[in-house]
């Protein structure tokens, strides 16, 4: 194994810790930036690395169809085809092939899909998704998995949930014979990427804690909730995660897969999830949609045409220190590049600083109740 | 005058030499990016200042339609609207306007046109674009000139020219007149924008010697040959730079609007032209296509898919220090926004480190002749 999870200290439910990774060292709980094919959209790698970004997430799906993955293993991997030297990430490609609901056809061996880029046929299996993960050389892969879509009644969750168990074991017994075979340098002797289960079962309670005991015992280096963020009311993701978290073992890391608004990001934390990721901050940012210690606003509005203030008072980041709301609202009007550029910076720098804060504070041991230091959200 | 201009050394007819401007000494010769709505397109600020751009171009039309030069005025300026805090030129809008072809009329007075953005009607005249210009605050503004289109027969040359130099008394009186009124806080007591006069004169040389004539009498701090890059062969383009550079005065900047390839602004510079502005590095760059030591090259040929070397082997630039030809490949293939930061920044490097060589070069007095420490364009 070529994880290790320390937890330093708790507070309430909250868990401080680090997760020592192949390519990185990620203080934990940590929120990880989207670079879905690649590049984390619009932001160079040098400036990712002066956010203090330690880990980020690449799309099996989308970097298996361009530039593929062997074109990738090839190129030395992930890491070095697109030099980003810290942690990644990868999920299965289920969520994106499931996505793709008139182009797919589920059967037990797995999933035969139509590319959204050109309509070409394509069929993932778990074997097919570890050895896709396995090219790219991530850090961390996933478990291919079903994401039982929402809603959906007892028995079809019941019956989502049975495969992608099964599919769980196919996952780590092909994953288990091939992570040597990652394509990293010499630098990294006996070191491997890391197989993560995901815990489905919809949003029946029992299920999921069958879910959990089922993948525990199948022992991975790591559990992710998946299946959540599919439209269902923010308060049953809250239930479901809060009743699945007791099942997952306390010493490895726990992972909500897809969330959230920085609100969520801070509950699901103090609750005791370690990562998560979301498109959110960077898909927001190309839309205008700004993060701040004030609340969300939309650049785009009339009322910043003349504003000298920076997007938030509070934000110590390049793009706050630097341009007015009045600048940013007039790249927005006029497309220019840079405001993809500039949004998105800042809302990373916004996530990643609510998560540094969050670390502080269960470092600090303050009860989540008490008067917090951080800002509203 | 807010203009100061020395020579330092001389080389052939090349002049190697330094223009101090109310926000910046600038080493002459200098290519000028190209901000065309108050952003270099895709490069946030603070990596322009990294390449060591000291002076950037603004265009005054696209100014006035969006965000409006009177906000940018309410803003402090164009320099602290868009932050930075170097050298800005503006050109005088004229090129723009007159580029509308179907949307423009044109009398004694100035230009009525219609906005490419909503289709509303405008006028400029040389007393409007010397408004805009003030309200932008640029260290250089340029007269309102009718850039003669190609061809021209003599007569129309003739015709055109005529109304350019009354065009540009206009200009010079109401720019003297109101040039105080500039944006800038106190920190620039006494000083204000530069005007500088266009020669035009279609591809007559007695033509351009009369303007060049007429207007070294109207007394600017500095002159720019117009008109060029109209869809002229380029060396009816150098023989009218050559024809035009001696009617100017030595001891002025001497500027060259809208070239050119590398190898142009080499020649140029080279032949006595002390200042340059094209959007060249930064369009192609968006569009794949590369300057490097070994020529151009298009990012996007499948040929460099797997292509694990820089974009130029010679180039220092952040760009060429860390990403391959394959990644910068499958950016453009994929259509990320990174794609368009990562090739501007290289493709601008290229060209600063052009000049950078060039004003090294003219500064040891190797003659123009003589091997070259210049990489073959
Ligand atoms: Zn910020
Ligand atoms: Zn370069």
């Amino acid at each position: 194994m070529s994880l290790s999870f320390q937890i330093h200290t708790t507070s309430g439910k909250g868990r401080r810790g680090t997760m020592i990774l192949p390519h990185a060292a990620v203080e934990t709980p940590v929120f990880m930036p989207v670079g879905t094919v690649a590049s984390v959209k619009a932001v160079p790698q040098h400036l990712l690395e002066e956010l203090g970004a330690r880990i980020i997430l690449g799309n099996t799906y989308h970097l298996y169809l361009r530039p593929g993955h062997e074109l990738i293993r090839r190129m030395g991997g992930l890491h070095r085809f697109m030099s980003w030297h810290r942690a990644i990430l990868t999920d299965s490609g289920g969520f994106q092939v499931f996505s793709l609901n008139e182009l797919r056809k589920v059967t037990e061996d797995g999933v035969q899909f139509r590319s959204h880029l050109d309509g070409g046929a394509h069929f993932f299996s778990p074997e097919h998704s570890m050895d896709v993960q396995i090219a790219l050389g991530s850090d961390i892969a996933m478990a291919f998995d079903e994401c039982t879509e929402y809603p959906a009644d007892y028995a079809r969750a019941r019956k989502s949930l049975d495969l992608t168990l099964r599919w769980a074991e196919r996952s780590k017994r092909h994953f288990d014979a091939h992570k040597q075979e990652r394509p990293w340098d010499e630098s990294f002797p006996g070191q491997t990427p890391n197989l993560f289960g995901i815990v489905q079962g919809g949003m029946y309670k029992d299920l999921r804690r069958e879910a959990a005991e089922r993948l525990v015992e199948m022992d991975f280096p790591g559990y992710a909730i998946g299946g959540l963020s599919v439209g269902e009311p923010r308060e049953l993701t809250r239930e479901i995660i809060a009743e699945t978290l007791p099942y997952l073992p306390k010493d490895k890391p726990r992972y909500v897969m897809g969330v959230g608004y920085p609100d969520e990001i801070v509950e699901y934390a103090e609750m005791g999830v370690d990562m998560m990721d979301c498109v959110l901050p960077t898909r927001a940012a190309r839309h205008g949609l700004i993060f701040t210690s004030e609340g969300r606003l939309n650049i785009k509005n009339r009322r910043f045409a003349e504003d000298q203030g920076p997007l938030d008072p509070e934000c110590g980041c390049m793009v706050c220190q630097r341009y007015s709301r009045a600048y940013l609202r007039h790249l927005m009007a006029s497309q220019e590049p840079l405001a993809a550029v500039l949004n998105t910076l800042h809302n990373l720098a916004f996530y990643l600083d609510t998560m540094q804060k969050l670390r502080d504070r269960l470092e600090a041991g303050q009860p989540v109740a008490s008067g917090s230091p951080l800002p509203p959200l």
